[in-house]
């Protein structure tokens, strides 16, 4: 850093200071660069005009929150060293590292099966090569495979610095107060017992107060109707390019997002093709953005249609409804065939079914572990007298129908 | 008003605005202005310093809000006339008027028996008299005698705008982020259905959040285990200070508080007697604070090291615990006895058990309706799948001893 | 507006409704939509990286401060109709739709001498026309060409509603909070006298404070050495683009930003050809990133260490200096030329001097004008005490020299 | 501590920690205890209602920056002891702990001539005694003693943390949002030269910003003109009661403020008097509120008069004017003799000239140091450009004429 030290401008926390040199390289890399031309949200900044915050200052804001626990934890006695703590904030600002533009969406369309947490992992090695190891250990406690298992957790649990910040930080840009947690509470009762990190009891409120505030932006803002029915849109948008790719189509895109239309990805080939990866980092929602304006113009009916609506923001509809029967489905189908003069097949490109769930709280996933002042540990669910341990265990489903108005 | 529009400027909502002649005059009136010499929380500055906002604040707030709610629920076409207007402002402008220092305090110790919803209802007379009568609607409706049901249940119910403010105004003091709840946006939500104050469907979750910034504020603040201690140790103050004047004693303190200390004041006398209520009118905290720091120099060791105590923050202790047996309570009064060498009725003075209640939610008070998009009404408990409804219906008791360290 | 009332939640101001089914229908129109696909501060998110926030938000938030300013004339007594009213929020909702990607960088380099107001008032022209003529009054408002002048003033001079948000508004998500103005007061303090706007007296502090905060954004941020390197390095970018591209190359490029790179545009054939408005319309944030991104491969050297460089955060750097002399440039052509193996004249794209300026206040523009009680009217420059006229009318002047670190 | 750290919820910083047992011992103190009971701003909550923060929360915040800005020059390579930082942590908590209720009102009526700086000293010396020498070094370094004079500055210099508090501190509370300065920013940007506190060439701006906020507190809030004239009310009364007590009249009152009404207070017997000493730290806001109430209905017309008039918030009025002629002051002391029926002399307790005097920037305190990239240090007022020089270094003044309107 030849003797600079770093401070960046952050809305949500203030300065925020990149311990080391090490950090700095980290965040210089192209591959987390990319992440400031990639929306945290993806496509809820239709619902939420202010939703434009970056995957880049997520990752910062979690290193942030990150140094903050450390510091709690040894002020109560926990031995963290120098490299121990540089090295979990390393892996807490890569952890994301894996995501493209509109992730999730990307995962059940261009690149199949291959999850970003596995592409995390593989770039996460190959920064680690270019920078001679310095994330050796950040590779070790990313993949849970340190013995002190609580520095895991600060970067993967349910009560990890990750959700801490993404909560915060959606609900201050989306304008969505009620999402707003206590985190600086929530750090002042970090604990660990029995290498697992746990909260005093005194912090059950609080942690009923986060789960509460987690499933109010569950409702409110990732599962937005408007949102999934714009997911939808982008998948469909997606498929049909990936589609007439196969079919021999040359659409416009930047050539890595072309490469990806017109191969065929999975979690096999992804892993072990360098050039796969190179032009999966090379991608963000700018190329999708870019391209699907342009496909508005295509002579293809379907593509056209579902892209120029999108530019335009006249998204799909969603509907929370049962779940249609055969009968209906094909009553669509016949509508939308009419309608655009398309095949029945093509048909389906213009409504979709789509189920949600709204887990708060995972039990499958870690437990929030609330430590007594007898020494017990028990779980969340089972302590607090307030929420329904039925619900919070098991989440809520919902079917929607999403489709285009015609 | 003399042509001047005049603004004040709130911390919470900036600029609050005085809508009109009639209601500046009640804001200047002797009685509304003792409000900003009694703090909304009471003793709680002792565990959040910053809690030092007062009645008058509180009052203000709450009258922005309903001016809030009063023009949205006209955008949803609900006739609101300029009187009703006016006269729902200043009636939530008024509602607390009834309050003294340290309010529940006093009631359970120098003024028994008389609740300040009754007292405010005699000072707003009072205040209407003085006005010339421009207060008539706003009693009507603070009376709830008014056919339009709805406007008293701005003023009071679940969904009043008094806990709107004291709920965002305490959060916003204390430091407690927790505690904050969407208010614009449960405005947003309010509709008036059968000549109720409903909420839209879609604000569910607002409701449910606010019902749990609402425990959280409970448990954390209102109901924090210091508060409690400190508030049983100045009821134990003022019984004392009280049964020393109905002794002879003369104690310091103003003349109105000394009034209370050496009469016998009940909910019968209160509401027939002017001079009780123009001495009523007169205290606020600084007569009980500037009396209790005399009374540390008292040669009555009760009375004197209770105060010096509670002046120099050197509060009881409070320990949650089972109810006492009578075994144990007899143990402590000879403990304390013998340490102060005073006699075990005396020792009483230096603890005491506390029930206390948190009702989340309080079915025995209004409901909060949900109004659904096939025009059903239901209640909040019924609906929300998240919350206990054993707990959200009768909430939870904890018992405590509070007690002087020695 | 289909019996539903529109609201959209922005972080800075809460909740912004819209109006009437007027604005409504400019909002969704695909002219202003595509706003939320240009950044507000275009290249600061590379110092700044909250500084995501776009032109379609601010634009809200600058209508919902007329708003704001109209209730608050009309208090004062002067009409607004409700027709002038409308018209005044539509007219500062498109102040802003002539923007283009990196709106300034675009006037130096791929639409030369097209001034971004110019084109607002053609695409204001064509909204109008698609939306019958509903913006009639928003045009004449728009070219202060109607006789009540102070509702021009709202969309354009010193004190416009425009400046009022986009202080606050790159306050806020830069994290910078120094450019906090207080847009509330200000708007408090705001009267018409003889058609023009002013400010009441006891508003000068606020106005000095508000001239302060925005020289202080200037400096942070509009005009921080790092942004306007990166700037140059973008105009260097976009020039060797165009130049080769008249040159006969085919970049890769939208066909939108194709249409741009390889034909001459100027203010004339501008205006009257609608193919170029359309192309225009079509381009964003997304196609100049996408692009560049490309171009980083390209085997044109200057165009390829450019992109490259620019997508991964490795940018010119500034330096504040005198203007450089012949001898100099020569110096640094040759050595630019030697490194990377090019001829002089394209040595010239790895390094530029700028000159900036920086008017905190500037007199040839509107004046801010402060009425007295005594009913005079002075300009803030004469009546400021604190703020030094010299320098509040004349700027300050920097040199800067941007290069390509070798 | 018994093994439990301190944590205080603040509104404006957040959590503030205790650092150690010294300074929780320090916290503990009675002297400082009472400082809770104390508002920082005095009279001020007759204009802001939400300026209830007390001298206490101000204290603590000044020592939470003070925090702040240690870890800064220890970053920057100062070396600063364990000791040396709580011992400039303690010297900051203490540094207002002379103040007594509506501190600059009581130095120019009961305890004439006696700084709260001077008694700030003494109480700090006792505390010391009481606590063991702990605070020897804290002693030293409030006084100036010590060699590290950048120590002292960062308590009581142009650039302290008590001003750093105070400012942001009461922007919060009045809501006027211009006061709030960049805190973090300045000491980001701190740095020590030649043992002297400087600020870094890049923080000019915030230096000129902080400034320009200070000013317009000062003008907003501190010297409103109805602040000014409800302290000119308060001094009246308080020196109209102190003239009868000399006159032998006993006037209700807590015994310690009786002692300061009946007793010749001054700089000579104050240091020497332990009795003074113990009196002063008896007396808070609320012996003074409590008493003016009482004495609203004494048989003097004056004091009853004035009291009645300030406890229902009819305040002085202050106009801005010249300097009254002899002629003017003898016509209004007539006026008021006259409609009071009161004697020449006591007219002059309903009207009084207040010269104030608002000094941005004061070359006689300390300076401001900014430190060049050259190693040259110059003054803020030589290298501000828009800062005018003469203002700046010598303030505004204005003559103010407070009076009863009758």
């Amino acid at each position: 850093m030849k003797n600079k030290r770093k401070i960046i401008n952050d809305p949500v926390f203030g300065f925020i200071s990149i311990p080391n040199e090490d950090i700095y390289d980290v965040i210089q890399h192209r591959y987390f660069q990319r992440l400031n031309r990639i929306k945290q949200l993806g496509i809820s900044s239709f619902v939420y005009p202010g939703a434009q915050h970056t995957r880049f200052q997520h990752s910062l804001g979690a290193m942030f929150l990150t140094s903050e626990a450390i510091k709690e934890l040894r002020l109560k006695g926990h031995e963290i060293t120098q490299n121990e703590a540089s090295s979990v904030m390393s892996a807490i600002l890569l952890h994301d590292i894996g995501h493209g533009p509109y992730s999730h969406l990307l995962e059940s369309t261009i690149i199949q099966e291959v999850s970003h947490e596995k592409i995390s992992e593989i770039l996460i090695e190959k920064i680690n090569d270019e920078l001679n190891g310095t994330l050796d250990l950040a590779i070790k406690i990313f993949k849970n495979q340190y013995p002190k298992k609580f520095l895991h957790q600060l970067i993967s649990s349910q009560l990890d610095m990750d959700r801490m910040d993404y909560l915060r930080r959606d609900s201050f840009f989306t304008g969505v107060v009620e999402g707003e947690i206590g985190s600086a509470r929530i750090i002042k009762m970090l604990d660990v017992f029995e290498d697992k990190l746990v909260i005093e009891q005194k912090g059950i409120h609080s942690i009923e107060n986060f789960l509460m505030a987690r499933r109010f932006m569950y409702w409110q803002v990732y599962l937005h109707k408007t949102s999934i029915a714009a997911e939808m849109m982008l998948i469909k948008i997606l498929r049909r390019a990936k589609a007439m790719s196969f079919a021999g189509e040359t659409l416009f895109a930047s050539p890595s997002l072309q490469f990806f239309l017109s191969n065929e990805i999975n979690a096999d080939n992804f892993l072990k093709n360098d050039e796969i990866i190179e032009h999966f980092v090379e991608i963000d929602d700018s190329d999708i953005i870019s391209a699907i304006k342009v496909w508005a113009r295509h002579s293809d009916t379907v593509l056209s249609v579902l892209s120029k609506n999108f530019s335009e923001r006249i998204l799909f509809k969603a509907e929370e409804s049962e779940r249609m029967t055969e009968d209906k489905e094909m009553e669509l189908r016949k509508k939308y065939a009419a309608h655009f003069a398309v095949n029945q097949q093509d048909a389906d490109y213009f409504f979709e079914q789509k189920e949600i769930n709204n887990n708060t709280y995972d039990l499958e996933d870690d437990n929030i572990n609330i430590v007594f002042s007898d020494g017990s540990v028990k779980d969340i669910s089972q302590v607090s007298d307030i929420l329904n341990p039925e619900i919070l265990n098991h989440g809520i489903r919902k079917n929607y129908l999403c489709f285009l108005k015609i």
